[in-house]
């Protein structure tokens, strides 16, 4: 393989095992997409734009033919959807449980990728989309809460990668948020050397979401799996920011001060106390 | 990344699954080598030179740290030993068993990657190396056999990837043996549309396994592990062959015929009916 004429390849890999990121009663094509999602997602979150991906596959013997078919079938349907081949992988048994990995492989222009590792104080928090539907989704998903119109529960089964934004020369950092909105944040803090202020108050809710109300705030901020992109904007950059998202909700949400760690504040500047700062698995 | 100047980018990946592909009381620095030395062959059979690559892992929450550790330090020595690099990865809890990835990036003149389907009829069938040596080994790591050098056990564990011979002139077909000597011949065969000959008295045995006898032949050379090279190689290019391995054994084992599927033949030209082609799991 060459990558296109001039542009750089990157490379992401992510796995999903079963009882960990995904139910053994979930639809097998959904896994599938969400296998390509999640890696498609941090390609995303470098500006890349997709070429392929590897596959590994490692089934227990009991696990009928029909149940891969479905899961090839959603393959083939975000291979379709976003431009992607298949390039190879490999096959095996398993013991006891279900798992897959995709390597997927992307194209930049040289020096142009976005990292995690370049907010710098002063610049703005923005993200993409809604933030914390995945969370309520999977509560949704395990019977915890009633989601009537399926719309958090779509939203875990098949996140959106935010493919195709033009932001190398907008932003100074990225990433996506996997681990939950306040972990993810974290990355970039920790590799930036910054801290921030994130404004509780001020984080995107879907109208499905925000009718839980304050309960569900912390679910929302630290839980994963929303696969929007979080980023560092300096201030004269937000407007270019705005234009070039035109067709995608995009909300600033806090800023980056010095020093480290993150500070959750409410409308009141209160600082908001959560016990968790991130994802934890099933 | 980009592939050094006027390469070509060469992919592959396989994974280790707890019970399948090790076993659980395996040294954990040796279980980490053996899966880069894997990928390693892969490339190896595609005439590729390694540059580095991704892992994932995922480890149920009772595998110490120390264990973690020692897995690492395998990885370390081999990166070393291989001049590679871990360009990034993704690790996960797990529910009930260990399993990992690794996609190893290579590189390769353009047009020059060795493939599987090139076969013709009248090429002659070479192996690097001796065959067999891992399934017994495997069978002494079981307690099944006896092993008193350590050599069959160690060539079960750490196999050795036959890297940085000069193939792409020279050969029309490659492969390395990681499911069984007639199961991977039968994947040239397939590919290239051709049958094959294999001469199973002319089928190289280290000592240590030639001291097992005629017992042993049939799981010598259906069972997996080898990692050693299968060529397809026209006759007037042997001479170039032994030249270009100067520092390993390399054997002619057969031929290629016009057809499909392989005859086994002993020496006296007898058909041997093995009651199984490839690899079966632990």
């Amino acid at each position: 393989m060459i990558p296109p004429l001039g542009r750089e390849l990157v490379l992401t890999v992510d796995q999903m095992i079963e009882g960990v990121h995904f139910l053994k009663h979930d639809a097998p094509d959904l896994i599938a997409r969400k296998l390509l999602r999640r890696n498609l997602s941090d390609l995303a979150a470098m500006g890349a734009t997709p070429l392929g991906y590897l596959l590994t596959v490692a089934l227990p013997k009991n696990v009928a033919d029909s149940w891969l078919e479905k899961f090839a079938m959603g393959l083939a349907a975000d291979q379709q959807e976003f431009g992607i081949a298949l390039f190879g992988g490999d096959s095996s048994s398993s013991l006891t449980q279900i798992s897959f990995s995709a390597t997927l492989l992307g194209h930049v222009a040289p020096g142009q990728a976005l990292r995690r590792n370049g907010a710098r104080v002063g610049d703005e928090i923005w993200v993409t989309g809604t933030i914390g539907d995945a969370a309520l989704g999977l509560r949704a998903r395990l019977g915890e809460l009633l989601d009537t119109s399926g719309f958090l529960t779509q939203r875990s089964l098949l996140p959106t990668p935010r493919l195709g934004l033009q932001l190398a020369n907008i932003v100074h950092a990225a990433i996506d948020i996997s681990d939950g909105l306040v972990q993810d944040l974290g990355h970039i803090c920790s590799t930036s050397g910054v801290g921030a202020v994130l404004q509780s108050h001020l984080v995107p809710a879907s109208p499905e979401a925000a009718a839980f109300g304050e309960a569900m705030l912390q679910a929302r901020l630290t839980e994963g799996d929303d696969y929007e992109l979080l980023l560092a904007v300096p201030r004269e950059n937000a407007a270019a920011l705005i234009n070039c998202c035109a067709n995608l909700q995009i909300t600033k949400i806090g800023y980056f001060v010095s020093g480290n760690g993150i500070d959750i504040r409410d409308g009141t500047g209160k600082k908001l106390p959560f016990s968790k700062q991130g994802w934890t698995h099933f």
